[in-house]
């Protein structure tokens, strides 16, 4: 059936990865782009279930949506790859610049996504700038600033709890990227892949790709945020917070674990 | 098993826009008139849903039932006919011609669709004519003069905001369709498609099927709209947006990358 | 897998109605009482729910659990009978007088299902008489006389808003058996027949079966309704609308589409 | 695919009684004691949602888990016996002392297994004696007290009634046993089953097995009933009302049914 | 398709026990180490959940999500074991000591997963130290205290109830175990395991593995426990508790049960 077992997981994965290094920049670019529009839709999607319920649990429940259909499509989404493209270094199926080849234009497609989904739902919700207030308005503004300036206001303390929220958070994405490869169905990916997003979503973990759509829907929409706040004070840490626990607690862990399960076939 | 790859996804999309271009004209009707029914039901539920709980969500996590059957039997939904004849067009599959026959057909039959729902559902709610007062009645009112109304008062600014959530609609919408061919299964297929059609739904943006149905309903009930308000600042700008978010995010979009594919191999 | 595609769920549909043309009187008796009597539970199931959480929505969301079972088991229920005989007579593969014995004795059994069921809720709800207040008692009173005196109220008008309401109810019901033929797996199944069902119930359309149930346990339960009011104002007007919606809105509608298809190979 | 044709399911079951009535003593005490505990935790699991949420709804939503859990580890229910093993007899594939030594020890095994779960559950909940008062405290006494006493106050009719709601209960026991059969796919089995004994549970008809954990229950934490109370008016005419609907309502049903399609080919 | 009968679940539990006791400390560890993040994870999810909805109930239904994850990857989590690694043993496939050899291990394993959880989540709760006040601080506090002093206070009395409240925990924790061998499909497994670990998480049971975590972090955020009232009021019991119902409510029985029926063959 469609179970499949850890070790062909890992298999799989790194052949992905392969796979990934080798994606034309356009190719990349594209689905990179698609990757971030689809994450601001399914934040968007979340923080309208969260305005009307009181309950931003119920849009942690609902979030992973935008996640699953990226994996289903096979996008380029930066974080997954975070893990993945590091374990078939780990293999030395590819090559270190091919990781950061795939990586840079991956960052890049993903942040450009963030941005015009930003650009075109600030549209929508300011009725292009007629309205500046709204539970709506107020609620992406205020997850802007808590992500940015609450971090700022406590210093480098502040910044070692932006780490550490990214690190939480890209242990459960880069699962997600796992989850989706033990199985062969479709019902099996999506229920399997639901479950580390809505963990690290529920739980306000820092996830760097979410964050290139609604730090910069908030300075767009009048948040108190600098450029240098939203890159020094979130997006750097956040990214590398996100390739660290990526890399390490999920690519380097499955390699080691199924290279001495390899050894002992 | 049933998880199909995306390039595979490409090319039955693709197979699927042919297969569209050569139906018969009372074909395409009988079932685009069918897809608009369905929309009107699952909007309907919806409201049901939205009015009973006061919450929206609610509503949006439902309506994907719609949707889904119309893509189970395989019906002639013009928003999805966007993405999908477009995608056949540029693989050079079919003419621009056939391209123009199916979307014109499904057009006219969805919209005889949502206006046939439109007159028994007005029926039913006023109880022919004896009831003008009621939660859902007044539901659907609102929401038909927020379609139109709201973006006529401001002018072209407002015929901006209606091209943008017009677009940010029909790229879930398209997705939904791509969503449907992730799986040969049919509970991976209604999962898969769950996913984008609730993103599109909860947030308000605007669906040309949809407002086939709830534009006039809301004209029946007495709601203050003209026929130039429904069709200039709704129908057109909408229908257009879908349009090109289907043609150009959706069916270019998968044209390239998967393009790009074949030439690597 | 197991998705059926639409051709081949109209030709199962027709073998069906072949199949259901052929069965002895006993036992469409037998089949058509359990399906009486598990719609029977399945609404007192979504009245316990509507009146514990005050929200309609709620019961409507698990009401399609007693359709479910009745398909899975292939017994037998008028109203989706409705639209697969006339297809199997539209193909000219049984006679007209085979579709009306199926129907009648489908109906009767029906009939004597819903009238066991209540009588057997109303011992349990009324402890046997001792207990004639609750909130239970009170929704199926005053559902069962909404479904009768609030139509005979408004005379011929409300003749035809009845009649509306169950052409709108039978086309999701026969939709319900259309879709569990689109799968050959139970989930695949299940979920899809729920979503049609669901719908109908949710906006308290009109269906044949569920009120063979609603009504004589609401007169058991001292509901002011005669049997004239029953018959006249309900049972009649709802059978004749969801013969009519199940035989040409489905029924002649799939035998259309699929005619032409099969003109087309 | 997964899914099985009713023909087909009535044979396994069949073939289910016959393994049942040739498992050892010591076999089916096992599996029937491991049920009963089974169907107490579901009973405390939907009681603490009930009372958390103030529904009971909540509760019959997730009471199946337990039920489930017992099908698919294949263990001994006496109820759902109720209706396989008279199945089997009908075919003539066993003997009708066969079927009572099934149910003598399912019956047991289940008794022993409810009365362990009720004392490890009270030592829990009252914290070894140290508690008596407790919203869950108060629920487990109320229910084991409605169960028993509100009978017995009403005399010959609260006999009647008491068996009613054993024969509405244990046809959608046994449908769940039916249920099961109906898929060879887990997931299929799970949610086919959860239906009717969602169904049941919501409504409060009388279960043997679940009284069998939840009156001695509310006797150990000081309920006012007494041992006649427990098997006069509720245990005794239960297991009756549960046997007869599972052996005539379903067990019956399904062997005429399939019997006379047997006949016609 | 996918469902597995019982006995070959067993038998293919017992042969994942052998597996289990040759993997080598490294990766035990490794898995053991994921395994206990995963839990806490999980935990505080359902923690989440529970402090913004006011309902532990909405906690339980999504905590195994946790759970699901560490079964589809094979980790190693010591109170499955408890079940598994006997069973192996009970049919003398590996010695007592292997058996000692992986649990310990494992222990070992999900302590230090637990602890590193705790740590990184209480930087994040407490913003580094600087705040000390939250909702979500006190449940953690509350339920470390709860599960330690709670049973202190009452002495030997607190003794039993906490050694009945792991017993009962971990019989459903082992069957999440058996669950996910009764399918060979992901989401068969998925949803199979879901049932027993919502049923014992929804009840506050006693759980060595999640104590690993919840405790230790109470600590860290100054709830008034010693390293003392941690292990002897809680964590030892909790697992010799776990250990029992593992080793002979689902080990052994699951053993002779399979051997009586291998017997009858």
């Amino acid at each position: 059936m469609d179970y499949v077992k850890p070790n062909q997981v890992v298999d799989s994965l790194a052949a992905a990865g392969v796979a990934k290094s080798r994606l034309s920049i356009s190719n990349i670019l594209i689905k990179a782009i698609l990757a971030g529009v689809f994450l601001g839709y399914a934040t968007t999607l979340a923080f309208s279930a969260s305005v009307q319920t009181g309950l931003d649990i119920v849009g942690a429940v609902l979030f992973p949506a935008g996640f699953v259909m990226v994996l289903l499509l096979n996008l380029e989404l930066v974080t997954g790859a975070f893990a993945v493209l590091p374990l078939s270094r780990f293999r030395k199926q590819i090559t270190t610049t091919a990781v950061a080849y795939n990586l840079t234009w991956s960052f890049i497609g993903n942040l450009v996504g963030g941005i015009i989904y930003a650009a075109l739902y600030v549209i929508y919700i300011t009725h292009f700038g007629h309205v500046d207030e709204s539970l709506i308005i107020q609620k992406v503004i205020t997850v802007a600033e808590s992500k940015t300036l609450d971090y700022k206001a406590y210093g480098m303390d502040g910044m070692s709890v932006v780490l550490v929220k990214a690190l939480l958070c890209n242990f459960m994405v880069a699962l997600g990227v796992v989850m989706n490869a033990t199985s062969t169905s479709t019902i099996g990916k999506i229920a399997a892949m639901w479950l580390p997003i809505m963990i690290f979503f529920a739980q306000g973990f820092e996830h760097a790709v979410v964050n290139m759509f609604v730090i910069p829907a908030g300075m767009m929409l009048g948040a108190d945020i600098s450029m240098a706040d939203w890159w020094i004070w979130n997006q750097i840490p956040v990214t590398v917070g996100n390739f660290i626990s990526g890399c390490i607690f999920v690519g380097l862990a499955l390699h080691v674990v199924s290279r001495n399960n390899k050894k002992k076939n």
